[in-house]
């Protein structure tokens, strides 16, 4: 068997194996969700009386056994297949004869593969949340260890005023915590139910695409069959908006270790497991996994790039260019992943240097400090500013760990805040478990119907 | 009065010009956001014994009188200035000596544009979402109109299956009210105050964070001082990401409309007012607007580009770098703002020809309609579809009007749940309008204090 | 054998898998070259004392059986080996104990990648050229052929004057025939050698860079060391840059195949081995090809975006960041060359179908050249243009197949100048031919050194 | 007098607004070059029998006269005119009646834009390679001066061997060179003449296209009238990456200054002149030219981004869209130029601390040096890379400017090859300087036609 559309004649061979591209490897991914979707989709079927209960109870088992199958590594997509909604109905038709040939009425390749992805991205969304938030966490222990340990801080990279090592590490923290919400975003606008969409014109049957919704554990249906359609590149851009977000923060706490662990500055030190060596240096010891973070970085922000350009011209209704996106999708969600644990691995591990980090404490850095205590005692403060320029080569050092512990407002170095963010870090993790838990019971009534 | 750091030597003038840039043109539109956040900085540094009462009292009086001068056209800020805060602290300090010197104790020129950014993008925000529903409101009435006038539906901008002008219209309702959802995210995330992070490291007084943010409007103190600078160009992105999906949606749109504006197609024709014409050919009615819309929603996307590789390997604290950002974000807001307009305009004038629409559904456009009847009367769909390929030049034309009405579950053609989308416009509406009003609110009681 | 750099202790395993990523699958296509490097390098230290005679004989020896073996497929890089380098390094070692151990002196891992990336590129470069010039002439063939073919001609997307379908095709081949400007000086900065930069500082040997340089066919050395390591993305980029120019015109031909063979135009007939079809509608053609070709092209634009933006920041010297870059550029020379294919086998067999191309002639179209006729007889063009403009519902249309032929002033539709196009075609295959040849001969000396 | 297209309506007020934009304001550039342009086409038409002599000579009288007002800004171009092309034939027509209303005969605006730009483009082009090559020049002056200044150079931001202050600089001479062959890529596919391909589909006219692009001394006709105007965006974009990589290399030039400069490494101290201060820290001396140049790099390269996403889809043919990549084009030049300059005071003026430099020589980095000297004693080279990885601890340092010295083969530290660069800076410089008079010749022929 082959093509779905196959009509007697053959697809010239060289425009095959460029239409069909990697798709029939990426949707190996999507054995499982595309089999529950289908599942959903004949229950449906049977409950408007388009198939018979046993009929249903046929594809079910058919369905339930490519499941099996693919947990073996056994479900093979061949090219010829050209994706894995065509492997499907090929295995259902080979195995049930005409049962198998009914399965597709009232839908279309078009919404098959948008629930597929949309079940993909629910779970892929909830594992970058939970990496997201075990970071989090990490860096809030962090933080809190080294809470009174003083760095320099910086502005224009070059030395400003006092800052400490928890302050430092818990802005990554709260950064961290709004790419949350743009996840969470990502999540609820992808939770909807494409299903029923068909081609993008809806059907003349009367499917209950409520059911459907439902059994899927999405939170609603979406609404107009043409949108469902259109919605796909754009809704890729939302998850990878997010994903950019939290990379962009990665790479830039990355970059920060690199230049903070630098001979001169030694402020930390990557443990020598983490470190590659070189070919021709016998003393390397080169933080290649943040430096690759950095540079994974720019590569999720160019899948985003990717998607929406490939999208922003499109004529309204399917088109064949969001095969190329797929990829780019795919491949940033385990980028993404899998920096979030690299880096949550280089905090658990990495070594403060205290004495380095004070050992930046040059008079300067307590300059704005002493303007600010004189306008405090009656000096305009600009006029306190002057003062204090002029005398810059008489200034006086200070205790940095004293100074950091006097900033004692809302959110500076002597109040970090930090049970503020833990408490939300427990509402997160509790939302997403529960979330989890609701996915899980879905999954299980499907193969239970 | 120059710089506020001037020091007794002088910027090298062609080094100022370039820094300064045109810095000092944009900030023209934060002179009464900066005059607001000073307002509130004062009251609280009253509160806190930093400033007496009178104090306040005559540092509101000259913040006023800028705000007037402002709203006159008459507080220019100049390019030795640097920027508008410059510009007002040498104004209070020219008006009120020693008094003026006293206002910026306790924060820096960091955390006061944050302030300023945060306070412009609230307002503007909200403008957006004013438009955005408004063009929604029209298209829902628009698809209204139309819901009944068959229009062929396609894939790969081939003739599909039939459809109606009121599916395609709904379907960027819906595409602009996901968009709206992204611009809630990226409103309560800009909602937060960064006043009082000052350079990024807070400082020694004893500052009141949640009183200014209280004065200021703001739902929250953002609580980590570093994050409260490290966080601008994230705020920025997450902004200018929801004003491209705006524009993005825009642009298919006016891509469509062009399209299908062609005489060959003459689905829609656009009034003659609203098309340029040839310096060559007496003839041409171009459809401008729309092309130019197109082009703008590439123009944002490219702000959006701008902003995230700015920012990615920006070292921690701030970066002067963040100046350059801030035209993006002033024309993104403007374009989107003013591409919404126009849209909204074309769709009141828009003349649909419901015999050119008609004239395009050819017997073929039915065909998988056809085999779905068949199955739905027990031949397997699969053998239904060949069967129908075979015979495709035997298919008889039938009614689109019927067929599409015949199409009603949820979002079908038949149905397109109009009253859903108008209810969710409503609360929208709703939302905008109490926020707006709390703004106003909050801005006369600053005046006020 | 492991690591080059390995000192008795493991990289951790998680990190490990995180750094190695894809290198060394992407590799295994470099194995050749980087045997070929290692033979000129081997070489040059035995022409500089550093190697005896016999030794290199022996290093080059196990060096051919590599190449040999990777011809069969059986030179596999292991994860654990890294990269090439290392997976060469260690056969050399493991068949030829201590010599194996000399190759690598006087050179670093770092100049040995630009040496295997430059000679890969010098290839495909080469590969791409040919393509090109195989499409232009193709285009031209087909230009040719309907150079009489009347086709209305548009801006803004509308009808404007007439035009032929000759005009449109050579447009492109003209558009195609500038990007090989711009491949062209692409290749010439790619073809230096970077080899004896070592790790970017040189070294203390005496190499003979001139003498590797000659022995690999560059056609010059890239003079200083540390711009050599530098100079990796950039030289990436630009050759991305031609790539995606390349792709940008195949896209926007595709783009315009895809607008004129809609039904409503039907200017062009895709023939139906090269459309795919529908799952659920048994009528459907889609240009599925075309479609992707224009995707495709987004994806290479988004992988000059990742390596533009990978390297903005990035410190002087080797940093491991380059190392993401590598699959953007193999895969957009695949992609590229892929789509010249494609689009070169489309357009061998497209078929134009003369009828629906004149009945596109309405009056209008020939307007503005009714103004310029009657300009030339001496009414001013302005108000020649104003009267016509009074009367465009009386004007009465003419034979466009007459109108195109009398046009013509250079490149004009009845001069299409296709002779020196063509002349321009063979020039540049004899240049790519020479060059080809030029790097045969180089091969094959450097294996009977 | 209003648009050129005029019939008795006028264009909605808003969409006027719209569809207007800035073009009016930017296009106040053009002025000359598009009189200019028309003085060419003028002569040709008379050469052409369709103007009298005399009729040339007082459109050129009058032309020249715009010429004159536009030099003491007095040439005013109004939002009702839409653009140069307009705001002249307004005037023309004004002064001489009829004789006006003949000059747009044989062209139109699309060309017409076309020839603006490119003569545009050529001067700016130019600039910009003289601000390169002088840039260039100051760097390999830098370079020579430190030629024997040691610096630790280093891979992925560590330590790694040693360098030179000279070898750093002149890496990024050599890189600026190498962009210079992209900019005179861009130069010459820009130096051709569109004139004449009307609105892309030429005239029925006996035009002279040769004559008008010798006129106006471009080097040769732009063949295919069509693509002469879809290449508009292909030529912006071959130019703005030109530009944008010289911004990158100015980028990570200024990336690289503000590393070395802060006060753990102090290799570099910018002067104070060229330092912004903060308004809250006194001792501030921020490197600010430096950041912002970094920053416009990323705005640069998303001026190229915004102008490829522009065209990639467009309709063979004039869109309206390409008014919106102008601004990015103009925008760009200014920036990159203006960022050459900054480079260039900064470079003339930046000191360099030997004694920070020397103190950054740790034993380690003489690590490599010292497994190749035992490599060239006999030792397998990794079996001394193995060795000396053992006694890391126990390396005696070495003198690092005897270390670079010794360093000689080509484009090592202590043999830069600085001659070859002078050399190619010398031809270079040479080639603008005949270049830029022979564009002048051409113009001042033009004037006295």
């Amino acid at each position: 068997m082959g093509k779905l559309w196959e009509k007697g004649y053959r697809l010239d061979a060289e425009v095959e194996r460029f239409t069909v591209g990697k798709d029939y490897i990426l949707d190996q991914e999507l054995v499982e969700v595309d089999c529950l979707g289908s599942i959903a989709h004949a229950r449906m079927l049977s409950e408007i009386g388009i198939l018979t209960k046993r009929e249903f109870s046929g594809l079910k088992a058919a369905l339930l056994e490519i499941i099996r199958l693919d947990k073996k590594g056994k479900f093979k997509i061949k090219p010829a297949d050209e994706d894995v909604h065509t492997a499907v109905e090929n295995f259902l038709t080979k195995k049930l004869a005409d049962l198998g040939k009914k399965i597709h009425i009232g839908r279309s390749r078009n919404d098959q593969v948008l629930v597929d992805l949309r079940m993909y991205a629910r779970g892929h969304l909830l594992d970058i949340e939970e990496e997201v938030l075990g970071l989090v966490e990490v860096l809030v222990d962090f933080a809190k260890k080294h809470s009174r340990v003083p760095m320099v801080g910086r502005t224009h990279t070059q030395p400003a005023m006092p800052s400490s090592v928890g302050l430092w590490a818990a802005s990554f923290a709260e950064a961290l915590l709004d790419d949350l919400e743009l996840i969470k975003t990502a999540y609820d606008l992808n939770n909807q139910s494409p299903l029923g969409a068909a081609a993008g014109f809806g059907t003349s049957l009367p499917i209950d695409r409520g059911l459907t919704a439902r059994l899927l554990g999405f939170r609603k249906v979406q609404n107009n069959v043409l949108y469902a359609v259109t919605s796909r590149p754009k809704f890729e851009a939302v998850i990878l908006f997010a994903l950019s977000q939290v990379m962009d923060d990665l790479a830039r706490l990355a970059s920060d270790l690199i230049f903070y662990s630098v001979p001169e500055m030694r402020y930390f030190t990557l443990p020598k497991e983490y470190c590659s060596g070189s070919s021709v240096m016998p003393q390397k010891r080169n933080p290649a996994p943040l430096e690759l973070i950095r540079a994974k970085a720019a590569g999720v922000g160019a899948c985003l790039t990717q998607v929406t350009n490939t999208a922003r011209l499109l004529p309204s209704g399917y088109n064949r260019d969001f095969q190329e996106t797929k990829e780019a999708l795919f491949r940033s969600f385990e980028t993404t992943e899998a920096s979030l644990k690299i880096s949550r691995l280089i905090f658990s591990k990495l070594k403060v240097n205290e004495k380095a980090l004070l050992a930046g404490f040059t008079p300067e850095v307590f300059a704005a400090d002493l303007a600010t205590k004189m306008a405090e005692e009656g000096v305009p403060f600009r006029k306190a500013y002057k003062e204090v320029a002029q005398k810059l080569d008489k200034l006086e050092s200070q205790d940095p760990r004293e100074n950091i512990l006097r900033k004692k407002h809302q959110g500076a170095p002597g109040n970090l805040g930090l049970l503020r963010v833990r408490n939300k870090i427990r509402g997160e993790l509790l939302r997403v478990k529960k979330e989890r838990s609701r996915l899980g019971k879905v999954r299980r009534a499907l193969l239970a119907l």
